[in-house]
């Protein structure tokens, strides 16, 4: 496969084709491109130019787009489309994807649209799905599957099949029900073609099968089929009827998603941005996190403005601040983040003593190492051994403390039911900073026996 | 679903029953458990008990224990079976799960365990797989596939489908091949169940394909999957031959494996560990980059020492020195994220000018910010309005070149070939506390009319 490449040439050559109204050539192109190429295209193109190009092509093709599409994008667009035409681009969708797409539509044009659509049980079933939290395995799902009744034959079980097939783009599983409703197991294409067409149903189907309920949280609903290699996993209510379906698809999603947000916390950005955001957008997730900096360093500050009275014989002292404060920072960073991960994946074992006792030995071990090149460095830079030992031995006190505060905040916040990611990046290099410098120089104080 | 949960009481009563040779107990047990969740458990069982319970289980279910094992606990166990007991377990595996087994054990035994797979077909396509690196597509692909030649008919296609299929778990796709088994296409199993069975597949295949190359990169494989919404890719080598298939499952692990490694080189963390590790090998993956730290803060207090002559009349430049310091690391992590993540997810666009202004004038409007607060509580705190606007000024400046900094050495990286993930994080904290430091210092200097 030659990878599309949405080239600068390629962009203006589209855009001349939309400004000279060239349809036909217009049609030509974008027969061949993949839909969430075009959709790459469209971001790029003006607002006038996007709607020109939707409207343009068939919407069996442009439903895809607009799933695809920058969210700001997809509603600018949408604002030039009458409900009839959004109504027209929703039949063409999975249940999922409509109601996405009509969670986004302002509000009084939502009945509208759905009121629009010509395919009744469709529209049932978007109106049902919109009822989710988007944050849960039922904003997750689709209502598009094949389920066939246990009490059936096989024959009436394939005649029904093929057409619940029409609406199903991919068939991963044929579920089983009862009367009412409730998700019996599975049946394996397989043993329907090999059993006998007057076998009920009840006779062949496989009683075993993975399922979430519909309240279950995304990350959990991709932490099971990850784990257990699931390609799709129905959905069901609070009394066990068969509700809908996730993919495998939308999971990766999720997995994308989860994995960039708790990249960009780590990092200090509190909102999901991208590049291409606006400077706006972009300060609005960076400043708080800076704030948070700027508080621990005035702290430092005024902590350093404390013990002023050792500058005069102790200037070195202050020399080794920043160290000071970017090993506190960088180790505790480390340790959450090691936390984090294992929260996040589920492999942490064991009691959380245990886990600060394994940090506090770990930071001693990297400390004494750190130290005693410090030491070395310190001593052979102004001569002064007691200095230089004092400097290195609150460098491991430093150490420690800030192993065991990046290993106890996340664990903490995870108890609490506070997502742990937060607390990695600018949090604890924040309060590492302040608590590091403070025990540096009481620690460097007190063994250089002054004051 | 209730999930799984491995609780202490169970641990423990499987390892009595395992101590006290409970066979049919152990048997019943496990029957019931997904291999994902017994691997869980065989994770934490010593040596012993882990091969005993291999041992005991039908290989039908254990060779999937196997692949999910930690990597430790698998070469432990494999060290204790037989060649003939190991070729019986990669007998029941698919190609690319027996292929990553043998390619982790020692080179001696493996001509061995290849020799007693008594399925020569099996064996022979593991064989083939061994070739490709890793780090490709070719290393990620399983053989299992269902193929057809286009010059066959849909009678002869679908026979030789059947006894393909029995080979593949879960038939995604139907691929379709000519004489020098080159790929032309697929096929929809509605168009074969609809079409004439004297047709030649010729004419009823879809000659429109997604594919990858062989040795095209694993991310590469799941930015397509994952934007073509695909559940499986067919790969074929340098002149089209149709040589294997990778799907979804893979890619997730993939993509997991991708954000891991990301997040953990934002914090500091150099190799692939878990909180459960060592504390040896928790060390050797975090001294480095405290080494970097160290180096970077040992650079800043050279700097500070440098300045040592003003430290009697502007003590309170030296207390704003870890604020300085945090402020260049936070801003250079954030503006390295968004480019790192940008990169990573192919949405950057334009040139690596402009992307350079954007930084600036970013850094500009938070640095006006930040810089005004901290104006305000340094005039409060010491009333020497002169030396807080040298402060605050120096911050804007500091964090204009972080933000350039952490936007250039991505990019920069990038150009080379080098991942630009390894750019967040510690490296670039540690120089930009030196490059801050010292612009802090100078400019303070410069507009204090000191030296």
């Amino acid at each position: 496969m030659i990878p599309f490449k949405l080239t600068e040439e390629l962009l203006s050559e589209i855009e001349q084709l939309i400004d000279d109204r060239q349809d036909d050539a217009l049609h030509t192109m974008m027969e061949e491109v993949h839909y969430a190429d075009i959709a790459e295209i469209i971001n790029e193109l003006n607002e006038d130019q996007a709607t020109y190009l939707i409207k343009l092509l068939d919407s069996g093709k442009t439903s895809d787009v607009l799933t695809e599409l920058d969210e700001d994008v997809r509603e600018a667009i949408l604002g030039n489309l009458s409900s009839k035409e959004i109504a027209g681009e929703l039949e063409e969708l999975d249940t999922d994807d409509a109601a996405d797409i009509i969670a986004e539509l302002p509000r009084e044009i939502v009945q509208e649209v759905i009121s629009e659509i010509t395919d009744r049980e469709h529209a049932r079933d978007i109106v049902d799905l919109l009822r989710y939290d988007e944050n849960s395995a039922g904003g997750l799902m689709a209502k598009e599957l094949v389920k066939v009744n246990e009490n059936w034959t096989v024959l009436t079980c394939v005649r029904e099949m093929r057409h619940q097939a029409e609406n199903v783009t991919r068939v991963h599983s044929i579920y089983v029900v009862d009367d009412e409703g409730i998700l019996k197991g599975r049946l394996s294409l397989k043993d329907l073609l090999t059993a006998s067409t007057k076998a009920p149903i009840r006779e062949v189907y496989i009683p075993k099968v993975d399922f979430v309920n519909v309240n279950e949280k995304p990350e959990e609903v991709a932490k099971i089929m990850s784990k257990y290699d699931l390609e799709a996993i129905p959905v069901v209510d609070e009394i066990g009827r068969l509700v809908g379906r996730i993919t495998i698809d939308d999971i990766v999603d999720v997995i994308r998603e989860e994995a960039d947000k708790d990249y960009q916390l780590a990092a200090g950005i509190s909102q999901d941005v991208e590049a291409d955001d606006s400077i706006w957008e972009l300060t609005r997730a960076r400043l708080p996190w800076l704030f948070l900096g700027l508080v621990g360093g005035v702290g430092a500050a005024a902590i350093m403005g404390g013990f002023e009275s050792l500058i005069s014989q102790h200037a070195i002292l202050f020399f080794f601040t920043p160290l000071i404060a970017a090993m506190a920072g960088n180790v505790g960073v480390q340790s959450s983040a090691i936390i984090v991960q294992g929260l996040a994946n589920d492999d942490l074992k064991g009691s959380i003593t245990q886990r600060l006792v394994k940090e506090m030995m770990l930071a001693a071990l990297n400390g004494l190492i750190l130290a005693a090149v410090l030491l070395l460095f310190t001593w052979f830079w102004k001569g002064n051994l007691p200095t230089a030992l004092a400097i290195s031995i609150s460098l491991i006190a430093v150490i420690v403390v800030a192993g065991i505060v990046g290993t106890f905040i996340p664990l903490f916040l995870h108890r609490r039911g506070i997502d742990p990611a937060i607390a990695t990046g600018p949090f604890i290099t924040t309060s590492n900073d302040i608590f590091g410098i403070l025990i540096y120089f009481w620690i460097a104080k007190l063994l250089l026996g002054i004051g």
